[in-house]
């Protein structure tokens, strides 16, 4: 129900997806007024699509403690209790990121050993995918949590990326040791200490164009890192178009580029890596954009089916969070 | 003597300015076997430039203070000198850049008033530009920091882009008020409480696209938010090379948006913006990229030369630092 456009972009992407994906169902949560016009008519879909109707939503302006308090019966809540309750495996919205990880946190509880959850992001690279965490859980950080997203990202790698033993850097604004906060330091005398396949400091400037597979930071530091490549990248694409509304020709070259270049190369519409993963937690909860199209908001679906897949838990769990 | 390629790019982007620009001189100090061959040779270049010799300098990885006690001597060092003498009016620099600034400080002196000197960047606008600071100059920072840095900023902005009240932006990970760090909230509370234009919170992705003229942060989520917008669009162009070295017709497409785009509407190229400007000292220092080619350098050279002709330390020095 979260989302700034409620559930009509929700109902769309999983009409979609049950006629892509085998194997999953889907529940909605929300307020029902407009639901039925909404809900696909085909028999396929009705078959693996259940939609719950609740009294009350969380707003997005609410401070995460007040909507905890006052989440029980909201479609937030709801829908995270069903994960709870082993009755679903992921839980997606696209609402109040802090009211959806309060909520969480007190529904499915942290892992244990873990102190802080952390948001995770997928980003983008010409040669396949990273990701950065925390984007945004964890204003304040000790090197302890650093440790525990490391750990927690590594697995995250192995299962989505598919890599055996991915590479962990922690973000800096240097290479050389004396560059950094007390907490960059500390932190890196504990990734150095650890059997992650740690590799050192990461330049903002090389998350996208880099070789380390998992990078870790401060939930302040990582949100603005995540945001500014977001608006470079939608700044390169407007400063293109600009340039292309100028010149009859170089219009007719941009399109020729666009046509001509092969689909799926690379793509740096930020609808693809969409989702904001929740690590830490004794269950998996993907946060969709707030504007997320249909097409974004397919890529956090498919997210939390990959990770309910590849049982990231069990496998955290099984291995245990800290490393020895 | 500093960056990449020591005298190299220094001395062919003096020798360019010589011929693009009146009424600026040149001096340049660094170790000298190879200069000889590499100063340009025409009249109006001897007449404008002259080269000391030094006999040593600051390595790349020197820790600041070390280099500062060794810096006697130095190119580095007797370049500042003459800023400080009052016989240069500003001083560049492609070296180490933390060296620069503990050199700087000692020979310069802090304005009154300030506790901490800032590294401003300017940044890309689709309409114009603007300014984020600090970017490294500081790791930690207290709300009074990012106060002074706000008003050094507005000068900056009235000096290099003729703006009379710039608008100021505090740099934070959303824009509710319970948003961000105890640094981001005091600093919001004592910005509410200046007399400068000051507009709230600013988010990441919007440096480039919003319309916020002076965004200010600390040095360590500045270098970072710089460092991850050059990644990110160093990325773009990047995947937009290897979409069309995969098709031909793709390729013809971008020669073709390329020859036609017009030249200087937006420039997305790096070089453009090239130079870290220090600010809260007295006298005018710009340290450029250590990997700055000739065009870049001379970015660096023009904005010393801007800020010398509009006498910024004058204007922050008759209107006072601090705003009352």
């Amino acid at each position: 129900m979260g989302g700034d456009n409620a559930l009509t972009i929700p109902l769309q992407a999983i009409s979609e997806l049950i006629h892509e994906i085998e194997d999953v169902d889907f529940v909605a949560f929300g307020k029902g007024n407009e639901v039925p016009s909404l809900i696909d008519k085909t028999p396929k879909f009705k078959d693996r699509f259940k939609f719950v109707e609740v009294q009350s939503v969380i707003l997005e302006d609410e401070k995460p403690s007040v909507a905890l308090r006052k989440s029980r019966g909201t479609s937030m809540s709801a829908a995270i209790e069903l994960v709870a309750k082993g009755d679903a495996h992921a839980v997606v919205s696209a609402g109040n990121t802090g009211a959806l990880m309060a909520i969480a946190m007190y529904q499915l509880k942290l892992l244990e050993s873990i102190d802080r959850p952390a948001i995770l992001a997928i980003i983008p690279r010409l040669d396949g995918r990273a990701c950065l965490l925390d984007v945004g859980a964890n204003v304040m950080c000790q090197s302890r949590n650093l440790l525990d997203f490391a750990i927690l990202g590594t697995k995250f790698a192995q299962v989505i990326f598919d890599k055996e033993n991915p590479t962990v850097g922690l973000l800096n604004i240097g290479k050389e040791e004396i560059k950094g906060s007390d907490l960059v330091k500390s932190s890196h005398e504990a990734l150095q200490g650890s059997n992650l396949n740690y590799r050192g400091y990461v330049e903002a400037n090389e998350l996208l164009t880099g070789d380390i597979d998992v990078i870790v930071t401060d939930g302040f530091s990582g949100n603005i890192a995540l945001k500014a490549m977001e608006g470079s990248g939608k700044f390169c694409l407007k400063a293109i178009k600009l340039a292309a509304s100028k010149s009859t020709l170089a219009k007719l070259g941009l399109i020729l580029f666009k046509f001509f270049s092969p689909k799926g190369a690379i793509s740096l519409d930020p609808s693809e890596y969409n989702g904001g993963i929740f690590l830490g937690l004794n269950g998996i909860v993907v946060k969709s954009h707030g504007s997320a199209d249909v097409r974004a908001f397919k890529t956090s679906l498919k997210h939390a089916i990959s990770l309910a897949r590849g049982d990231l838990i069990a496998l955290i769990k099984k291995e245990g969070v800290q490393d020895d």
